[in-house]
Formats: C-alpha cells, sequence, structure tokens
C-alpha cells in the first residue's frame, strides 16, 4: 500500500481533470481525494489530489510519466509527494514558550507527520524545553551587526539538517531576504492579530486601543514585505472592555498556537498552494 | 450559456471521476465544480459536479445519454438539472414569526434562487405578514380530530402548486406520515437544539435546566422518527448562568433563522444528499 | 412595577459602589443589575445598574435627589432612564434592504423595545419595504451640491419626530459634520469589515485581494473619522480561496445584520458607554 | 498590597450589595471586581467580589469579622481566599498525553496560579512525559477488583500532600462515590461531546453515526451520575461528512484541551460557584 500527493496550477481549460484522473485509473489507483478550484479571474486550474496504490510505487517513474503523458500537455506548475519520506522542519523560536510546547507536544503525540532536526533560537532561554523534547538546540545570538552572519550560520545548519520548511514560533526576529529567498513559500509565520490588521509590532497594545471586541491571530508565509504575505489560516476570541492588554496577550496565546498549529499541518500535509500572494488550502 | 448540476451515488470503485469528467468533457462542457466523498464504511461513492455549457443543453437528451453511457455501468443513483427552472417551495408556519420573516426577506432580495407559490398554516396569525410580501395564504386548521382530513387538504394545495419540498419554519405540529411519504427528505425542519441533545419539546426550558454553557439549532429532513432525521446544518451560540429560558428563547431565534436558511440554500442549490440517515454536503 | 437604569462614569475612588447601592437600598429599590469597570490606566470608574421597585417610581425627583447625595459627591457623569419610554430610533437607508427587512422584522416582533417614528432614504428603492411594514418614509435626494441641505432637511424631519438616536442601515453616505454634531455617540453605522482592517469603500474586494480567511462585520458610532469611530460590536464568518467576491458579499449579508442589530439593541437598552473613543458595554 | 476574593451564596433580598461593599470600604479597600446574579426563580443572590488592600490583610481576622458582622446577617454561604497561597491541583491521567501536555505546558509558563504536587496514573505510559515536567508521578493500577483499595491509596497520596482539587486529563476510569464524596465539587472532568449529547462511552462514534455537523466537549464537575455533573465550560467545533472517526477524534482533542484548561483556570480563579447542579461562572 502506497499514497502518492499530487498538487497542480496550470491555465485553465477543459479536459484537464479528466486527462489525470484517467492518468491514475489506468496505473490501478484508487482516487481518495480530489479537489479542484478555478481562479476565473486569472483562468488558472488548481487541483490537488490523493491516490492509493495497493503495490509499492515507484515515485520517480510516476513522475517521470506524468510529467510526458499530461503535465506538459497542459503547461502544468506541479509538485508530486510519496507518503514514505517525512518533511524536515525547522523550528525557530526566541523566548516565548506556548507555541514551542505546543508544537513539541504535538509533534511527541504523533500528530505532526513530519521531523523536526534542530531548534534554532537567537536567546538560550528555551534551550532546557527543546532538551527536555529531545531535540537539538543551536543558540546563535543575533544583533543589528551579526544579522548576516546569523543567517549564514542558520543557512548552513538549515542544509546541513536538509531542512524543507521553517516555522516561526513567535520568532522575535525579521528574517533576512537572503534566508526567504531559500524557501520561498517556505517560511510559515504565526502573526499575533488579525492580518491586515495591527500590522508589525505590538498588535495587542494596537488592539487594546482602538478598543475592538475581537482579536485574531494569523499563520502565513514569509514574504519580503512584512507580515504581507499569503495568509494560510486565522482565527479569532472575542474580548471585552474589561480585558487589559495583559488579557488580551494571555487569551491570544492560545490563538497563536491553534492557528500556528493549522497552518503548520497543511504545510505538511501538502493542503496549500500559492498563487498570486494568496493561498489555495484544499482542506 | 446553460449550467447542469449532477448529485451521484454508487457503489465504489475505481475510474468512476475518470469516466464522468470525460463524459462532459466530449460534449464540451466546462467543469466548474467538482467535489466527491467516499463512504469507506459502506464503500459507496458520491459525487456533486456543475458545468457550464456554451450553448443551450437538451436536459432529457443529456440525462438520456448519461445514463446509458454512464449511469447504467456504475449503477447509479443520480439526479441531474438543469438551471433553467426554479425548485418550487411551500413554507409551513404556526405563530412564530422570525424564521418567516427572515425567508420571506432572502426570498424578496433574490437571496433565494427558488419559487413560493403558497403559504400553509394551521393559525391565521401570519397571514398579514405572508399578505405584506404578496404569497398565497393558506388556513388549514389543525385539531387532533381533523389531523389527516388537513394533511389531504395540504397534499392537495401541494400537488396543485406542483412543490417540489416543503421548509417548516417554526411549524409547531407533528407531520403525518403519509405526508412524509409523498416527499422524502424533501421536509426541512428547523429544531431548536445542538440535536440530539434536547430533542422533542421545550428544548430550551430542558437546556436551562441542565445549565448547558452552549445552545444550538439544527436544520434537518423530516422523518418518521420526531427529531431524528437526516441533520443538514447546525449552530451554536454562548450563553452564561444569566440568561433566563426567555433569553435563551431569545437569543435562539438568531439561530433558528440563520440555521434554517442555510438547510434551505443548500437544498435549493442541489447542495445536498441523504444516505443512511445522514446528510452529504457538498460545500 | 417600575423600573431604572443607571448609567455612570467618574474618576475612580473606593465607596463609589457603597453609596450608589446604599442610595437604592434606602428608597427601597431591588438591585436586579450592576456591573462596574475600572479603566486603570485612566483612573476612571464606569457603572451599570438596573433598580426594581415596587411602586411608580417619580423619575424626576429621583434624579434630583441622586444627583445631590451622590453624583456631585463623586463628580459623576451619568444618565438615569426609566423604562416607562420608549427610545425613538431614524433608520437612514440607501438601495440595500437586507438590514432593513431585518431592523423591521426584530421591531414588528417586538424584539427591539424602541419607537420608529420614520425612515430616511437618498432612493426611492426600498420606499414600498416601509409602506409594507407601516412606516412612514422620506426620501431625501442627496448630491455633491444637495448635500448640506439635506441634511437640514434631515435634521429638521429628526427633531420634529423628537428623534433620540439614528440607524445608518447601509446608508451609503458620509454623515455631514453638523448632523454628527447633534447626535455625539448617537448614531450608529455597520461597517462591513473588522474594523480597523478594510476601512473605507468597497472592504469586500479588498478582503478578496488580500486573501483573508475570515471577513468580519463591525457596528459603530459615527464620528467625524471616517469608520473610526467607538466599535460596538463585532464578528466574524470563515471564507476560502473558492469564495468570490461576490460570495463575500452574500456571506457578508448575515454578518452585517447579526452585527447591526446587536449593537442597536445594546444601545436602546442603554448598555452602551462611550471613553476616549472606546466604548464599554455591559452585556 | 494583598487582594482577597470573595464568593457568596445566600437568600436574595435587598441591601445584600450595600452592605458588603460598605464592609471592604470602612476597611480601605478597593473592589476592583464585582459581580452579582440573582436566581429569581429560587431567589438565591450570588455575588464574587475582589478587593485590593494597600498592606497585607490578616485573613483569619477579615474572615471573623466578616462573618460576624455581613454573613450571619443574611444567612451566607460563603468562601473568602487570600491571594498569598496557591491552591493545589492533582492530576488524574490514564494514557492519552494531549491534555497533560497541554496542562504542564501552562503550568511551566505561569499561566496557571497553582502549584501540582502530583501526578496519578493507572498506567505508566506518561511517567516520562511527568518526569520531563518535573513532577512527581505515581502509578496506581485500577482493576475490577481492586477498584475500592486503589482509592484508598490515591486518598491517602492526595491527604498527604493537601490537594485541594484534581483535575482529570482524560482519566479513563469512573472515580469511586468514596473519592467523589471527599473533593465535592472539586473534581474536575472533561467529556469529549457536547453534554447533554453522547454521554458516557465513545462520544465520537456516537457523533459520527448520528451525522451531526458539530462537535464538542464539556469541562464539568464529578458527581456521582455519570457525565450529569455541573457544566463548568463547552465548545464545539464543525465537521462535516468527510470526516472520518479518526477525524473526529484528531480534532477534538484541540477541543478538550482548550475546554478542560479554561474550566481548570475558572476553578482556580475562584470564578465558580455550584447550586443546584449548575455553575455560576463569573467572568
Amino acid at each position: 500500500m502506497s499514497k502518492i500527493t499530487l498538487l497542480i496550477h496550470c491555465p485553465d481549460t477543459s479536459g484537464i481533470i479528466a486527462h489525470v484522473t484517467s492518468f491514475f485509473y489506468k496505473k490501478q489507483g484508487n482516487i481518495i481525494y480530489i479537489d479542484q478550484y478555478v481562479d476565473v479571474e486569472n483562468t488558472v486550474f488548481f487541483m490537488r489530489l490523493e491516490c492509493e496504490f495497493n503495490a509499492e510505487t515507484n515515485i520517480s517513474a510516476t513522475k517521470e510519466e506524468f510529467k510526458e503523458t499530461v503535465a506538459e500537455k497542459y503547461n502544468m506548475s506541479w509538485e508530486m509527494y510519496s507518503d514514505n519520506t517525512l518533511p524536515r522542519m525547522a523550528v525557530f523560536v526566541s523566548k516565548y514558550d506556548h507555541c514551542l510546547y505546543d508544537i513539541l507536544s504535538r509533534y511527541k503525540s504523533n500528530e505532526l507527520k513530519v521531523f523536526i532536526p534542530l531548534i534554532i533560537s537567537n536567546h538560550k532561554d528555551l534551550e532546557q524545553v527543546a532538551q527536555n523534547f529531545g531535540i537539538p538546540f543551536h543558540h546563535i545570538p543575533v544583533t543589528a551587526q551579526t544579522k548576516e552572519k546569523a543567517a549564514e550560520i542558520q543557512l548552513e545548519l538549515l542544509q546541513k539538517e536538509k531542512v524543507d520548511f521553517i516555522v516561526l514560533a513567535r520568532y522575535m526576529q525579521i528574517i533576512p531576504k537572503s534566508l526567504i529567498a531559500c524557501f520561498p513559500n517556505r517560511i510559515i509565520n504565526i502573526h499575533h492579530s488579525f492580518l491586515p490588521a495591527f500590522a508589525g509590532a505590538k498588535p495587542y497594545h494596537l488592539a487594546y486601543k482602538r478598543g475592538v471586541k475581537i482579536i485574531g491571530a494569523t499563520s502565513h508565509y514569509v514574504t519580503e514585505e512584512l507580515d504581507a504575505g499569503p495568509i494560510i489560516e486565522q482565527d479569532i476570541t472575542r474580548i471585552s472592555h474589561s480585558h487589559s492588554i495583559k488579557d488580551l496577550i494571555l487569551k491570544g496565546r492560545d490563538l497563536e498556537k491553534i492557528v500556528l498549529a493549522k497552518g503548520v499541518k497543511y504545510h505538511i500535509e501538502r493542503k496549500t498552494l500559492v498563487f498570486n500572494n494568496k493561498t489555495i488550502v484544499f482542506i
């Protein structure tokens, strides 16, 4: 038994679904998930498909065949994954521990089908947490002066560990362009507001000042423009006049944990596609 | 320009999606919506598809062709609808007006793609509301003695008006089996609790007594067993110890309106399939 | 039996609650609701209290006595209301009918303890709706040239009808400063986004473009700065990549109705206080 | 600086609020929180109050004085707490780790103002988790035969550690009456359904079978009747036909964590009162 996950986008035209599904039918696969979406404005077709096979599949051969018989015909951008290799995820943290505890708990409970080879931090505060969960911890201090140098050390570690994507679990530093360029749509951040409201620093303080009745959190892919990347997931919670900034921060913690975990899970399970700075999330 | 909506369920096997989508591809249709679901336990395949055509389609001929080339091969239960005929919906009410106001407002605002030929009530209280919205109102009193007779009169009216389905907008009577039998999975009720909690009479009183922190509403298809039919939609709202039964009733009104409207909309837009007393809702 | 509602804010100091509650205790009143809030930053005390009396109360005499024995001592800003006069509410609309239908349905169902003497619109489209519900409708066209003149006519009508507050039920015009000045924190608007995100025109288009996963609505008091007044209530609904702008508009209608109705209800029931461009909502 | 928290219930009559607040006013306290609720049906008055003092307070003397001058006069049931002693909480677990991870993470992050002297389990599976967080772990096996004996050992441990209340973090055993009797309204359980729907075993399986569109979780105080104790907190999440039982279990984990954590927090912060098998939660 093996499973293949396929993500596609290409210019929209008729016949794509018929051809793709026929491809897997002829290979005796059983399609257990199919969803598609057409961006009518830009006439782009998006699709996600999961197909089970009774035997082992040769993923390289399948890729090659799909490329020749289907993908090239429709000028597709596409990715095909086999379920027998786990994605490799790095976690960046600073001093806040709630998102880190949440991710590592889910990891230990086998809720996240991923492998975490390392945690990177600009502070030493959470080293003990990493140790308790048995994950290698790397302390890489970041100052205004050492910013670029730190990014180099980070990149070296990430490449050595063959990291596929990065999760910023309340990592309080701006990611240098050089690092973003190496992980396009592969760095997931959690921002503690319902973006685009209150982008930038201290969103809970701004929310308090404006007197909103709901606060939110947003997980998104990191792009060069701060807090402006493709949104993966958002959620909110109600507040009232009686909540202080401290209350907002405390209530926000649960939001941040849940919204980041969902974003990370969607990414791990290959449910996200990015186009025009927006995500298509097939759930 | 014309549109066809197709609903299918059949024994699961491989190749169904490929064959169905090829059918529409060959007819030069453009699939704008496809979703499928496999009930693994019962090995049943479900599918909903919308297909646009540049020209008018001959729905009868398409049905015939689909039956012969696809449906029979896979032993399908299926329905095919053209978008150029509106479904015809009857509304049953008693004395509560909030759900009726809500439905008629949505109807007048063109939010519901449906035609309402008549409103039936066992009381005269809401006749004025029906008149204000210009809908024929039929007063059919129901007593323990006249129950069956009333059902006959109702059925006659419904058939005369070629009604496709019925909405019980807080109609406080139990529907006789004879009427249910004529409209299987075509009578939509709103129950004022999150079923299966608090089935039967006075759910807000029961919720208050139990001290729940959330109350709910449920729209479902009517079956012979009271409040036990396939659930279409549910929603909830928070309450606290400080809310009296009267408060629950008031807060529940908004829930009932929204949950009934959603259930009705899904039905109108052919988004629901019923199997084993459960709904598949393709949204 | 009679009921008094009291709203207070004043510099915070100890003893206020003891003195206020003693005042009503001595008058043989039964406090059925009390809530208070202290703005620690600005050391301001806020309070809302409902008190029932077995006999009729002389509201003028009670006010005078409260002023002399309590209010002046603590330098209070305060309002005291008797439950035997209904507030008078004007509704402003343009062409969208969903919020108007919702408000008038609630009004007819006795859900809103208010009197609506008139509806004002810059278009004639909704005259029929007003007539169906039996409310006088005034068509006052507004153009760039007639803006100020229109405001004068509106104000005259509002004063003639002794209107206490105004509800903008998707009234698509900016309210002139002259009118705002006559109704400070007494004009309630519904904005179709979770403010402060997407203030100004076309918020659903902006939400679509940004690719958010939730949309919202906000009811707020109108101030001179557009969409920047004190927020009374907000709510949200989930969307996905598959929703078009048209879908957002449709989904947003239910949000707008609920959020506006809640804001209006809180205002009618004297549950709101405004301070520093924020609301205290005692619910 | 010190803080006192007061919880009261007593027969309703006028003057209670005035007398209680005057008591603290005379002691130069500053009331920073006051909320009250009247159960009109049973004419019972409930109140929660927080009062700050600039100096240290003698809690015993204050209690004595309050008893003599206020509590006896109104025949009050009441509890008064000083903020300088932490409540002591025991955690019971079986094999599921998600609620334990959640509670211990919040504990380590100082989100829960509590002290956890021990974890008790009928299995050894989670011993390592307890050790990683540095909490003593006691393995007390429970079989049909050893049930009462186990309860004795548990009780001895709980008394030795001066435990104030118990949290059942998915502890899959029924608590013996003898233990419940020692901790009345002081054992908090998490049930994985929106009670009263799906009480008892395997609620996710029952929810799946019934085809509900929302699932829930409920934290409640344990009473002799299974899953019928006073509800503290509930929350829900949406599901669809496409979710398998396994999906429900997975989605339910986040619900269980949040709903249990909220119930525990309310209890720790003395925000709950129990009356007639219902909770008053002052938030």
